[in-house]
This record gives structure tokens, C-alpha cells and sequence, in this order.
């Protein structure tokens, strides 16, 4: 449940709807009474219907049938249903039509690759970056979740995840394990977490008591050599691989032994397919 | 030109920082000074860097080097240089490198689509649909532009396009000629624009006066076969082909001989791939 | 039907209200229950009645009766009867008065020259230009559609619309015929206008292949005059008269042979007239 | 100096702007640099005139010169100077146009108004209501500003003024006196106003001790008798002429004796007219 | 009543929860039904109860019954009971505590300081300044208003308190009654009120005509020799006593003679103490 | 470094000064140029100053003297030092003075607390909770930073903390052990935390392998044995006291054991004390 305030739904419809719907008022059916319907055109984990509700129900369309997000569907299934005027429903088709599919894209990207890596190992924390679209954050977010997964880090703010572009400003890893206890004493509430780019900064990190360790781009098998070292050193670390992982790789990375998968492949591709249609009520 | 507010650039700031830097913060670096790059990894069309600029203003980093949206550039080419605080490096790295990238990765795709389709037909229009995030028309707009096409529609206030979800409601098709000069009575300083399903159709509105039809999801050959029939009754007409155009069949629609090709594909897909370099000023 | 977003009608009653009622408050009679009517003092247009529906809504008042914007209203029409605490009603008053009495007015003025040219000239189009107060373009546009005319651009975005303004910068206008191909290449779905200022830009316009053209300030007897020579050179272009346009002078320029007639003369002039009544519902 | 925000300006770009300028972008002048000024086309008292200022700044526009709010010009002045692209010069112009033309109006009828008064009442106060068009408040206030006249109230948080509309729920005028001690133990440090209908209700009140009495609508002769009355009961009281006072009947109201003159006559009418020229600054 | 923007209230919703309810979602505990109260833990006056109804309306929770702002209730009495999914409840729980226990502690103080001056002088107003905490003002007027306090003045921009940091552009507090009369040409409908530092000032303004002296930090019994002495001067001028006055020397401040005291205390200070309960609502 | 919009900081402004300042207008000062100084009266950690500065600058002031946020100050020492046109030193006053301040009354209450804590146990984490006034945790997260603390949780999305409110929905405490697995896998990278009531619950979960135990209001010395036992069921879990601490008590229960502290206190009490002077700068 990601919580989307009214200005923020409301900037969706004016992005689209700035003013009148032209076609629809210089037509003159606005006033008719109407229906309007959202199937599935492929087999789809849906995200973003809940906010179609609620836009719907800003422009005065009724709904009398819809499936929550995070529900996993078949070609053809009837998603939503609703009644309204002409001119509401051509105000809200394009916008929620968006919505849906782009959200769905997400959700359906994010469960198959979630599938993927728990088929072969059920423990594995699947987790998506922050590599979404600047503006989508909630949206984005919303549908990683509805797919499976949890976001890896939401921003800056709470996590604490040193890479080599803060390792730069301390001249360089071997500074790092000296500095760790002053880092935990404020932050004794978070696991510190460091990238690593080879097999030396892995081990130095290993024995120094951090918390976690993620690496970037490592192949499969160079990780599982890897994993398997780092647990000989200490087996309480979490263990986290990021970088180019996708529902072909998932499964994997999944089997390298780490602890999760960090990804941004689910948030670009192609929307959900989704049909619409639009019929008058009485005729 | 695509005049982007203070609001909506400190949203995306926030979005990615919310308060603080923790890590940053807890690593004691904040207070240095540094210097951050931006390499293009691949061939890519530039979008997005003005607004990188401005960002980079608001937490007091100076540019030294960029080059403007729209430019096309080589892989290792330098795209940013900017100097600042440690502190606003880190705060403005991510959001910064996810512009860029998402940004570019829609103006690299319109500028391959352009120009595979001007490459056989040098005078056919490119524009991009509606079909962008919601939440993202701003950046998706100068994007496309950034690319060489322009768009479509902006939205639902200033075109008139006529789709079957406006006709069911007037009783069908053949009910639309007799409505066209109503129509224009309204909208005398716009194109007004159909879109047809099939032969029958695209005749008969041919025949009407209309200032436009658009064809949706037809085949190359099909198309081609339409349009031709089509000059031969009103050579004035603008004719657009529209659903699922992409970089790979933009020349067979290309070679059609529609006036237009307008096209969601651009907006999806991956980012550009974008090396971002942050190091200490001195040391 | 132009869809006004929650912040904005909040912003609009905060504009007005910003904390308390000081005076109700003071009084002690916020807690009564109280009813309010609107109603017109002069023939008038309605319009911005569904806004001041909304703005009731989330002060807790209660709706009986209502006309709809476009509504075309004797003097002494009960326009708005509403119900809901005295504390309500006062933070409602003035703000919905001025929205009913400013958009009204608009609408009314609209109507009023719409029907001067329309009872010359049936099939002449009435549009209103991007002249209204910053700030009011939502209230304006929705006021104008509710008089019966249509915008005549939004804004920039989405037009084509050359001024001399903009061919100061082509070298005059002898340059611009022979950039038009270029223009119609990026713009297939737009018609291109321009706005002429004498009789030889606009024949050399006219013999351009320009879709439409704009006359400003001519004066009606000159203007019919040039309408036949551009009729006889190219009678599909679209013309237009702009340019202190209003309800004295519609018919004369409708009587030119312009397709459409572009003012901002609707948009100022003294606000509707409407009285409101409240009184105690019991007592 | 009214502070308006950088959202605000933003906003009011955006509205005419929301994303390019698509005539100069076609044109593919946007690069060239060029030059605007604003020139007064009749007698005019500046507004708006900072607002353009800073908008001109977010386009990227240089002021070499520019006459603040508030200064009375002659026809034929240069208000505004300004260098930048064309594409900035275009994108700022009409949104500036009509803030200056807008805002201008008012301050000019205000001056109008407030110099008629003050010919024949060197010490009377001339107050600008609550009745500007919804959304305009801070630039409706700012120009009332420029024009010498103060506001009458913002809204109805911080003053006391007692309607008709308000006594409906005491039981009538009667009730009030006995109320006004309570009211004056909550806002000492405020006037207590009360609108009065005739010579009963404004002998009652001006008996009981009130600080200001307004007078709606009223003939001046008739407020003229009325005034020297009150004077006689209770010369310290605040008396304001309210309702129809315009530039043609303020000289009349100002000689009836009363202290202020409340008018909303200087929101409405037409924008002041300035002449904008955009020329290329190379040639 | 103080109305607030759904946009206001949607941003207290997500200062708290930006995205989701991590813990609630990882426990799988979201869909479960549940039910919430708030209890008073002491004595309390209440405040911002009704945006904590709104907040749970907008979350799907359901109030089934509530206490209103400005309510004075003892230790254990139920305040709030309401029912919705464990996914909502939680969202709601901590910014609707931190509402309540907020604002109610603002309203508590106010109605212990209004008590503690009426109690010795009943005809006493109390008003609290604008020395809320910043971003607070809506939530911080609407608790002194329930706890039986009226603003002393919302802003800057309608009321005239003169300060020594204006008399110093002035040349000093022995120009300022030459410049009354013209303020008060500007302003005839509010009191003219000045702050004084000594008993000369305040001599020297009594005898001016001024509407108002405000006393900052004087001790009591020296303001008390002082009012008497003013009051000697001119016995209609409003008295305020400001700085330092709390619960605990209102009472003092009270029995000087002055008319007002204007109060910052309240609005610091520990939150009132609410329990919270949340739980299933079948099991 | 915590970055605020320019939207919030504008809204600040204009919360004060919604339209002009009315004082200054009338008196004619406005257009002077003057001087402003804010100089401690206490010992002050400050915090706040650079959103001064920048306020500073959007009103026209420059400034030519600050200290930043986060030192640590003696009475009488020169905040801030600036100069501007008296219109703008006016505008800015108040709402800068409340914002140094509060935000320094925070940072100064941290500071002290963190001070207690650490001088009897250097290594112990001071973090502040989500029991910031609503509206306010940008500016109260700023200012614990300043005072040296960090945040306890910034909201719900980003970490896992269990209270009793969640267990109620799980059937007990009892069942949370056997949850804990499918909790970990969701979120790997983060630590789990459950708030427990007494030493049955305490003793459970360090049994289960929770990664952190929070302590609500427990006594001291009770607290002190309950850590010490806990730390030998399992001397990895992070133990945090919270729950009444304040600068009086925090070395207390800084001698516990616990690895931090997390309070509340710090957000409450009384704002800094800040004398400000505003002078004109030729007389």
C-alpha cells in the first residue's frame, strides 16, 4: 500500500487533460452515458489500478468491478469496469490506460524475475535500485512491490551503501576498515554496506566487521568463488549482487550463494499491453 | 527549448534525498572538495543536461564543461565536467546520471528512428504519442525534441483525433461525415484528424473532407496499397501510421508514402549508459 | 468540462480564508445551521457553478439545487441553493461569488458576441485568444467553452502561429514561402498560420500554400475586401480576423468571409451580477 | 513589494509554456539573439513590471532597462529593455505582455480613482476589496499597491466586518450592540466594522460604540446627511463608503465626508496597452 | 474552523510515509482489520482532531467516534476510536499521534494562560503571536483558537504594529506622532499600534493619538504605574503587554489594566500525552 | 546538508508575509538601506542559518557575515550580518529570527543531550525519533544533524521496527520468532528491531535472532540488567534505550550499555534566544 496524494493524481489527469477534452466537446456526445473497460492482453501482475479507481472517481466514473494490484492475470481478463459520462471517460482513458500499463510493466518485469531467482533458491531478497524514471518514485515503487520484490534503498536518507565514488575521498579501501567503527557508532541502528569491485577489496571488507557487501557486475561464476570465500571469513554478512541482473540471469546469481539480488532491469521495457473500450451505456 | 520549474527540479532532488546524505554524512567527507565527470559509455544522443546544470547550481556545483541536449556523440565522450562539495557530489549524483540516462536513452532512440525513416523518405514527419510515464512528459517531450521528432499531441485540449472510442458513440462511421462540418465550425484552425480500422473506413472519410487520417497497427504492404487509393481521391489529406513503429520497420512505413509516423516506442527501453566519475580535488 | 484539481480550489478558498473567519468567530454563531442562495440579478451566462459545487463539498455544505455552467439565465434565477453550518457558508461566500461573478461575466460577454456573429454569419467559429489574466487560464477557458466558443491556442506548445515577431528573425517576410516546406515536414498535423499585416504579405502568403491566415486589427470593409482576393487565390485557407474584436463589431467582421474570429474582449469587463442570500435555517 | 514565489512565476510561465515554443522551433530561430522592449501605448501607471523582470531571468533574458512598478508614464515610453535568444524572447513574451498589461490596468484605474478622490479629500483612504479574480489576489493586491490605494481586507482571517448576512443568524441588528463587548474582549486590537442598510441600523450602531461603520450602495447625497449625523453621535468612528464607487462618482463619495472609499471597480476593465517588439539583435 | 488543503494534509501523510509501511508489509500483517483509539493520558484541551478524521478518511479508515478541537476532557477519556485495515491503521498512527499530541498541547497551554488572566480579569483578550514554529501556522492557529486564544496578528500584511526596528529609519520615536496622520490616510480601518521601550515613548505616544501601545518585557508592577498613567492620557487607547508572559505570571500581566496579552509561550512546550491503541479487530 | 526547496523556503516567506508589509508601507521606509545583525543571547549550537541566507537572498539582502549551522556559539556572538533595502530587512525579520531559533533551540538541545551521553560512554549513538511537530521534519532533521545526533527512522519506508501495535495483529509476542525467517528474506540489507515491554519478551527475542531490541521507558538501573543479560544470550544485537530521555537522565541510561539512545526530547522547549537589529545604514 503506497499511499499517492490527490495533487499528485491530479497532475497525472491535467498532464494529459490540461483543459477540455477538444474532441470529445466539438463531437458533442460528452453528455451521454458510458462504459468503459480495461482487459488484459497478456498475461500481466498488475500495478497502478488503484489509482485508476481513485481518477476515475475525480472525473465521476462509477466502478463496479476491478482487480487489485499485485494480482497476476491471464490474457483476456477483464481488469476494470466502469460507468460514467462520454466525457468523463475519454478525460480518463489515455491517462489511466498509461498508468496501468506502465506501472504493470514493472510489476509483471519484477514478479518473473522474482520467480526466476526463487525457483532455485527460495531465500533470496530480491531488491530494485533506485534507477527508476526521475518523476515515477512512487509509482515505481509501488509496482516493484506489487511484483515481489522491496525496494533496495528509497534514497540517500537512511541507508548507508559506500561505494568507490566516497572510498575516492578517503584515499582509497585500505582506509576504509579503521574508519568503520566511527561510522557505526552513529548509525548502530543500520547494516553498512560497501561495493566492491575485486576479490582483495571483498576480502579486506570481510574481515573488517561490515554488515554487508555488494558487488557490481561480477559474473555468476566469479561471484559464487567469491561467496564462498567471504562466508569462510565471516558467515554473517550479507551478500548482495547488483548489476545487469535480469530475468535471464536471475537464476544465476541466485545460485552464486549471495544473500539478494539488487535491479533496475524491471523498471525499463515494454508497458503491459492492455485494451480498452469505451461503449455508450444505452443505445 | 522546454522550460522546466524550480518546483519540479527540487521534486527530483528529493526525491533521491529526502534530508541527508547517510553515508556521506557518516563518512565525514562532505566538507572536501571534489570533481565530478560524465563519460558516454555508447553512441547516444544527449538529453537532459540542462537540467543536470540547474541541478547541480542548486547544490553548489559549478560547471566547467557540457554540451546541450541534442547533441550526438561518440562512446568516451566527456559530457560533464563540474566541480563542487563532496556533500552536493554525492547528493546530486544518482538523480543526475538517471536524468541524463533515461532522458538520452528516449532522445538516442527517436534520433535512430528519424533517422531510418528519413533515410528512404527524407520529408515524413516523426512524432511521438501521448504514450510517455505519467509523470514524465516534461523530460519525454524535450527528449523526443532532443531527437529530432516532435509530438503528436500534447494532450487531449488542442487536436481533434477521432478514434472508435468517439465513434461508438455516434452510432458508427457512417454517421461521421454528415458531423465533420459541425465540427469544423468549431475548430476551423485545426486539422481535424480520424482514425480508421479498415478499407471501408479509411474511403469513406477519405471522400468526407477530412484533414487527416491515421492508421493504426496496419501492415507495410497493406498500408501502402491504402494510401495510394487514398491520394487518389483527396491528395490533400494528411495520412499517419501509428502502432508499433519502431527503429526496425520505420523505413517500411517510411516507404509507404504517409505524410506522418508517429510513434510510442521511443519512450521505452533502456537508458543510455552513462560513466560517472567523482573524485577528490586535491590530494 | 474543464477539471479543476483539489489544490487548486483549495488555493482558491486559502486565497480568501486563510486561517480563521475572525468575524463568525467572534460572533459565535459558526455552529448554527445556515442556507445559501445564489441568485442571478441580470441575464446572465453561468459559469465556475461546478467549482463552487466542489468548494461546498469540502466545507461541509450541502447542495439542493444547481445549474450548470452554460446555462443562459433570466434576471432573478435561483441559481445555487445550498445548506451547511454558518461557519461553512461564510469561509464559501465570498470566494464563490467571485468565481460565479468573474467566470459568468466571461461567459456571458462570450455568448453575447458569439450570437451577434452567429446570427450573421451561421457558420462562422468564435475563438478566444491566450489573453486572459495569468493565473486564471483554467476558470478562463472553462468560461469561454461555457459562452460557446473555443480556445484559439492554449499556448505555445502545440500551434503554429508566425507573427512578425518571429519573422523579424527570417529577414522579412519574402523569406518565409520558401522555409514553409521545411515547417510542413515537422508540423503535417498542425495547420500553419500566419498573422499578415498588409495586402502584399498577405497575397504572398496566400500563393505560399499556408493553411490559414490572420488579419489583425483590419478594419471590416478593408478585410472583406482582401478576403475575396485570398478566396480567389487559394479558397481553402482558413481566415481569420483578430484584433479588437467584440460584441459591438462581430457582426461586421462575421459579414467579411472570415471562417473564425479570435478575441480577448471577453475576458475583462465587470463580473456577473449575482446576489447571495444566508440566512438561519431555523429559527 | 509584494514577494510572489519562484512557483508561482514558474507557474505562470508554464500555463503559456507548458512545454515548447513550437512556431520558433519549426522556424529554427530559437538560436539567434534578439531583443525586446515594451513600450506604453497611452498614459499608464506600471505593474507587474518586477514579476516580468524576474521571469525574463529564468528564460535567460538580460534587462538593460526596465521602470519599476508604481511610476506613471506617458505614451510612447520605453518601459522594458531586454536582450536574449529568440527562443527566450519568445516563450517570455505573451506571458509578460499580459502581466504587465493586466497588472497595469488595475494600478492605472486605481491611480485614476484615488486622484479623483484625493482632489477634493486630500485625506480620505482609498481601499481595494476582497472582489479580484480568484487566483490574482497577490498580483491584484500588488497593483491596487502601485496605484496608491491600500487593501480593504486580505481575506477574512484578520479583520472584523459584520454583513447583513452575519446578523441574520443574531436575530437582526437589535442583537447587536448587546454582542459587540464579546466581541471586543476577543480582538482589542482590532476595528470592529459593521455594513449598515439604512438610517436605523446606522444610528443604532453608531450609538453603541462601534469602530467603523461601511455604507453600501448608498446616493452620496444621502450618505452626506447620513455622515454629518453619525459625526454628531460619535465622532471617532470609521466611516467607509462602499459598492459602485468608480472613477466617475469618487470625487462625489469623497466629498460625502466619509473616511475611506472601499472599491472593487479597479479590478475589472481593460488591460492597460503596451506594444511588445522582438527584433534580431544582429543583422 | 480552520479549512486545510488536502495538498497540506497529503504532505503530513507522506513526511511520515514517503512510500510504504516497510514493517507493516514485511510482517504480511496489512489486510488484516483492526481498530485504533487515542486516550487522553492527562488533562487536555484539544486540537487537531478533525485533519486526524480527514487523514483516516483519505487512508480508508473509518471514525466511529471522535471528540472536536477545542474539547477539554480529563485523564482516560477516549478521544478517537475508528476501524480500518492494519495496513491503513499503521500508515496513520504516528503523524495522526504527533497531530494530536501537538496541537493539543498548544491548545492545552493557551487554555491554561486564558484561564489563569480571565480568572482575575475577565474581560481580558489573550492573542498569540507569530512566533509559531515555521511551516506550522495553520496547525498552530487552528490549537490557539480551541484553546480560547485569537491570533495577535496572522502576518505582516494587514495590520500596522510599529516597531523600534522601523522607528530607527525614522529618525527616531520623537518623529513618529508627526507621521501618524498620514498613516493613518492609509489605514483608517485598523488601529495604529506601536511598541514602546520606556515610560517616555510611551507618554510621548499616548499624547499622539495612537490606537495602540504594545509593553514588551516589562515587570508587572511597573506596567501596572504605567497603564494607570496612560490611561490618564487618553483612556481609549488599546493596552498589550507582550514578552515573557506565561501560565504562570498571566495572571500578574492580567491585573496591570492592560487589554491584551500577547503570548508566544504557548506554542512551545512538551506535546500533550496520548495513548495509542491499535488492534485486530476479530481474532 | 540537508536541502530545501526553493518552494518550501518561498511558502515560509509567504506564510508571514502573504501580500505586503503593511507597517513598512505606510510608514515609507521601504526604500532605505539598512543593516540587519542576529547575535546569540546564549550559548547556542546554531541551526537554520543557511536557509536564512538563502531567504536573505530572495528578498534582495546580502549577506556579509554568517556562521554556519552546527557551531557551536557563546552569548553575544554575531550570528549573521546583512544589508538590504529596509522593505526586504522588514520582510525577513521575523520569519528568520523563528527559524534560527527553533531550529537552533533543537540543535542546541541535541547538542546538549549528546554531550551527557557521550561524556560517560563515547561510543554511544544518540538518534532522534519521527516525534517532529508535522510540517516540520525538514528543519528538525536539519537541526539534530547540526546538534550532532542522527535520525532514529526518517518514516515507515525504509526501515523495520516492530511494536507491540504490530504484534497484536500476529496472535503475541510468541509468534514472532517463527516470522523473523520470512522477515529476513524481504529485507537482508536492513536490521530488524522489535520494541519490548519487559524480560520475558526481551529474553525471546535475543533468543530468536533478532538483529536489534528497542526499550521503551524502562528504569535505568532495571534497563542497565536487562542488557547485561541480553548481551549473554547474544552480544551482537543492537540495544536502544528510548522513551523519556532527556539531557537530565541521558548519561543514565548512556551507562546502561545500550549501543544508543533515541529521544524525543530534543524537538520541544523553548527556541534559541536571538536578539536581532535592524538599523539604517547612512543616517
Amino acid at each position: 500500500m503506497v499511499y499517492m496524494s490527490d495533487e499528485f493524481l491530479d497532475q497525472l489527469i491535467k498532464e494529459d487533460v490540461p483543459y477540455l477534452d477538444l474532441t470529445t466537446s466539438v463531437l458533442g456526445i460528452g453528455g451521454q452515458a458510458g462504459k468503459i473497460t480495461f482487459t488484459s492482453r497478456e498475461e500481466t501482475v498488475l500495478s497502478g489500478i488503484e489509482e485508476v479507481v481513485r481518477i476515475f472517481a475525480k472525473l465521476g466514473i462509477k466502478v463496479q468491478h476491478y482487480l487489485p494490484s499485485g494480482t497476476r492475470v491471464a490474457p483476456q481478463t477483464l481488469l476494470i469496469a466502469a460507468e460514467g459520462s462520454a466525457a468523463g471517460l475519454h478525460m480518463a482513458w489515455k491517462v489511466c490506460l498509461n498508468l496501468v500499463e506502465y506501472c504493470s510493466g514493472i510489476a509483471t518485469r519484477t514478479r518473473r524475475l522474482v520467480d526466476e531467482a526463487r525457483a532455485v533458491n527460495p531465500e533470496i531478497s530480491i531488491v530494485a535500485t533506485r534507477k527508476s524514471f526521475p518523476g515515477t518514485k512512487q509509482l515505481s515503487i509501488k509496482s516493484i512491490l506489487a511484483g515481489g520484490a522491496f525496494p533496495h534503498r528509497l534514497g540517500l536518507s537512511e541507508t548507508v551503501l559506500i561505494f568507490k565514488q566516497h572510498v575516492n575521498f578517503l584515499g582509497g579501501f585500505e582506509a576504509l576498515p579503521a574508519l568503520l567503527e566511527q561510522v557505526r557508532i552513529e548509525t548502530r541502528e543500520k547494516k553498512i554496506i560497501v561495493e566492491v569491485e575485486d576479490e582483495d577489496q571483498a576480502r579486506l571488507m570481510a574481515r573488517s566487521g561490515i554488515d554487508g557487501i555488494q558487488f557490481d557486475k561480477w559474473k555468476p561464476d566469479e561471484l559464487a568463488r567469491m561467496i564462498e570465500a567471504i562466508r569462510g571469513i565471516d558467515p554473517r554478512i550479507t551478500l548482495i549482487a547488483a548489476g545487469g541482473i535480469n530475468e535471464g540471469n536471475a537464476a544465476l546469481y541466485a545460485l552464486t550463494g549471495v544473500d539478494a539480488l539488487a535491479t533496475s532491469w524491471v523498471y525499463f521495457g515494454k508497458p503491459a499491453d492492455v485494451a480498452v473500450q469505451i461503449t455508450p451505456l444505452f443505445n
